[in-house]
C-alpha cells in the first residue's frame, strides 16, 4: 500500500453497484498510484516446461492426453501428425470425469446431503503450435480460429444431456494460475449451473423488470468505451471490480456465445487481440485471466431478452485480501473512466 | 499441477453444494498431492517494514494514524505512551472515508446510476506491541483480547446510523494480501450489506424453510470435526472451497458475533490460536486470511433462527484461476474429511 504519488488530492471514494453480477465495488483511488503508473511485476510466466520439454508444442502430440479435434481438420488416421494450427485435447488431470455421467431425472440437482457425482468435461485448447507465441502476438484470424474452436466444442458438449453450462477460460502467467507457459485455454462442461451464472441471470432479470432494458445492451457509454469493431465494443465496466478490467460485448443483443458466426469470430478475434496487446503494452505483459460469460443451454425463452453474452478480461495486478474473500466486494484503486482513457490512448505502433 | 504421488487410485471427484454460501465446489483429488503432503512455499511474509521501521511497533505510535482505543484502557492524556497490549487505530490509507456520511432516507441504496458515496470506517487492530509475534504464538487470553477489541469496535460502529454491516478480517503473509508484517487485522464499517452476506442470508433462509434447521447448528459432524472447546467447535466444512479451510462455530445458536461475552472470547481465542498453530505446523506457516461472518445490525427478528455467526480461516496454498473467477465454483483438491483427519492429528507438543 503506497500513498498517491500525485500532489493533487485524489477523488473521493465511491461505492458502485454492478447490476450484471449483483455486487458492489469500492472505487478508492487513495489506496494507489496514478492510473498511468500501474505496471505488473516482471516474470509472470511459468518457468517450466520450457520449449524443449513442453507437451503442447508441435511434435510432442504423443505426450498429451487424447485429441478431440484440430484445425485444420484432418482425417482421424493422420491426427497424430504435427501439421496443425490449433488442437483441442482432453486435460491430463481433469477436475471432472467424462465417464461418470449420472442417470436419473435431474442429474443437476444435489441430493439431500448436497453431493453430486463429479461428472463433466475438462478440455484444453492449444492455441498455437509454437511455444513462444502469445495470444496478443497472433493475427485476428488466428484468434478468430481459437474462438471458433470454443464454439465447436461447446456445440459438441450441448449434445450431452447432463451438461448444463460450459465455462471457457484462459489463464496467462503464474499469478493468474497458469501452470503451463505454452498459450492455451480451457473448456469445462458442467452438470450444474455455476453460482455466478445463477446470480448473473437473476440480477439481469431484476434489472430488466425494473427498467425494461438489458444491462449489457446499455453498458456502452462514451466515458468507459475503449474501442469498437463491426460487431463488438470493448469497455472498462462502470463498476469494474479490478483495475483495468475489460469487457468485450456484442453490439447486438445475443444470449449465446455459440451463436457467433465465422465473420463475427474473426472480428471478435481482432478486438480481443487488440485489447490483450493494449494491456500488455500498458501494464508490462501482466498475468491475466479471461472468461466467457454465456447462457445455460436450457434457457427458457422468456429469459432471452435479458441474457447477453460477453467476454471479461482481468489483469492480475494485486493480491486479493480477506476483505474481498469475506464480502464479495472488491476494492478497485482505479476509476473505470480513468482506466478506459488510459487504455484507449495506448499507442500500438 | 502434478499427478497423485500415491500409487492407490484416488477417490472419484465430487461436486458438493455449500448451503451456507449457496455455491458448489468441485472436490477433485486427482489434481493434487496426498493431503498430508501439502506445504506452503517458504517466505510468506512482507519483507518490509522490518522491526526497525515498523509503525505498528511499540514506541512508534506517532507514525500511525490516530488511535481509537487501546488495551489496557488508559486516560486519553496518556494515549501517546508506549504501554499497551493492543491498539485499534484508523487506517492511514482508508478505502472508505469516515467523514462522508450521506444524508437521506436510506443511505444504503444506490441511486439510479448505481453510485453511493464512499462513506465508511476502515480501522486496523495492532494485535501485539511486539514485531515478531504471530497470533498463533499468543496465549488464549491474548487472542481473547483481540476478539474483545473486535467486539468493542463493532459496538461503537453500531451506533453510527449509516453503518449496516461490519467486516472483520485478517491477512497474514504476502500472498494473502498482507502489506504489513506486524500482526494485525482490519475492521471495516460499511454503509451497505455486502454481496456475500445477502447471498448467505438468502441461502440459510431457503435451507431453514426446507428443513426447519439452521445450517450452522447442523454443521457439526464427526467426520469433519477437528476440535471442540466449551462454547465452540471447529470443522473443515463439508463443502470447503479451499484445502484445509476451517470454520470455528458457536455450539449454541447465536446470530451476532458482538454478543460474545468475556469468558466466551477467551474460550474462542484458545480455539482460534490452536487452529492457527495446527495450520502453521502442518502446512509450514502458510499465508492465510480469516474473516468473521456475522449478521447485519438491522436483522429482522424472523431471520434470527437461521443466522449463526462463525469465523472462516482460509490458508492460501494455491492460486485461483479463471475457472473460479468466472464461475464462483472452486476446485478443492483435498476431501474435507481427509483435511479434518490430518488437522485433528497434528501434534502440537
Ligand atoms: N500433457 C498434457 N496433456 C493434456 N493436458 C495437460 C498436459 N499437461 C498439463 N495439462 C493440463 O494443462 C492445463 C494447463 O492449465 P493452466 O496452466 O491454465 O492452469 P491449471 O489448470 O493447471 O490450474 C489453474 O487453473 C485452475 C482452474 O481455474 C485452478 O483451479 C488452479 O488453481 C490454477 O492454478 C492443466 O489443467 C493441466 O492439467
Ligand atoms: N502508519 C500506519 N498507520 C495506520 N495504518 C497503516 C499505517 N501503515 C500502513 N497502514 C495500513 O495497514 C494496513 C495493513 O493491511 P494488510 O497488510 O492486511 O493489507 P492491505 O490493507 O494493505 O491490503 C490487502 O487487503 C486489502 C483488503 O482485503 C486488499 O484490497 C488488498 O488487495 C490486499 O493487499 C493497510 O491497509 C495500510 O493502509
Amino acid at each position: 500500500m503506497s500513498s498517491s504519488s500525485s500532489s493533487s488530492s485524489p477523488r473521493l471514494p465511491e461505492i458502485r453497484k454492478d447490476y450484471v453480477f449483483n455486487r458492489y465495488v469500492i472505487i478508492s483511488p487513495a489506496r494507489s498510484r496514478r492510473p498511468s503508473d500501474f505496471k505488473s511485476s516482471p516474470n509472470p510466466n511459468p518457468k517450466s516446461p520450457n520449449h524443449n520439454s513442453c507437451p503442447f508444442c508441435s511434435g510432442r502430440e504423443s505426450e498429451c492426453a487424447p485429441e478431440i479435434f484440430r484445425f485444420p481438420k484432418e482425417p482421424p488416421s493422420s491426427s497424430s501428425s504435427s501439421e496443425w494450427n490449433l488442437r483441442v485435447i482432453e486435460n491430463l488431470y481433469p477436475a471432472l470425469k467424462r465417464d461418470a455421467e449420472p442417470s436419473g431425472s435431474d442429474p443437476g440437482v444435489a441430493d439431500g446431503g448436497g453431493v453430486l457425482p463429479g461428472f463433466g468435461f475438462h478440455d484444453v485448447v492449444i492455441e498455437t503450435p509454437e511455444h513462444g507465441v502469445r495470444m496478443s502476438d497472433m493475427s485476428a484470424e488466428g484468434v478468430g480460429q481459437v474462438v471458433e474452436a470454443y464454439r465447436e466444442r461447446i456445440l459438441q458438449l450441448k449434445r450431452v444431456r447432463s451438461v448444463k453450462y460450459v465455462q471457457v477460460f484462459k489463464n496467462h502467467g503464474v499469478s493468474a494460475g497458469a501452470s503451463m507457459a505454452h498459450s492455451h485455454s480451457q473448456i469445462m462442461g458442467l452438470p450444474i449451473i455455476p453460482p455466478t451464472v445463477s446470480i448473473r441471470l437473476d440480477s439481469m432479470k431484476e434489472l430488466y423488470g425494473r427498467t425494461g432494458k438489458c444491462g449489457l445492451c446499455e453498458a456502452r457509454s462514451k466515458d468507459i468505451l475503449i474501442d469498437e469493431s463491426a460487431h463488438f465494443f470493448s469497455i472498462v465496466p462502470f463498476a469494474a471490480s479490478f483495475p483495468f478490467e475489460i469487457w468485450i460485448v456484442p453490439r447486438d443483443h445475443s444470449s449465446f456465445f455459440h451463436d457467433i458466426n465465422k465473420e463475427e469470430a474473426v472480428d471478435f478475434g481482432g478486438l480481443l487481440k487488440m485489447m490483450l496487446l493494449k494491456l500488455s503494452k500498458q501494464l508490462n505483459d501482466p498475468p491475466f485471466n479471461f472468461m466467457i460469460h454465456t447462457a445455460p443451454f436450457e434457457l427458457p425463452n422468456d429469459q432471452l431478452p435479458y441474457t447477453h453474452w460477453f467476454l471479461q478480461i482481468i489483469p492480475q495486478l494485486g493480491v486479493v485480501g480477506g476483505f474481498e474473500m469475506a464480502s464479495g466486494c472488491y476494492i478497485n484503486p482505479v476509476f473505470p473512466e480513468d482506466a478506459a482513457k488510459v487504455l484507449s490512448e495506448v499507442n500500438l505502433s
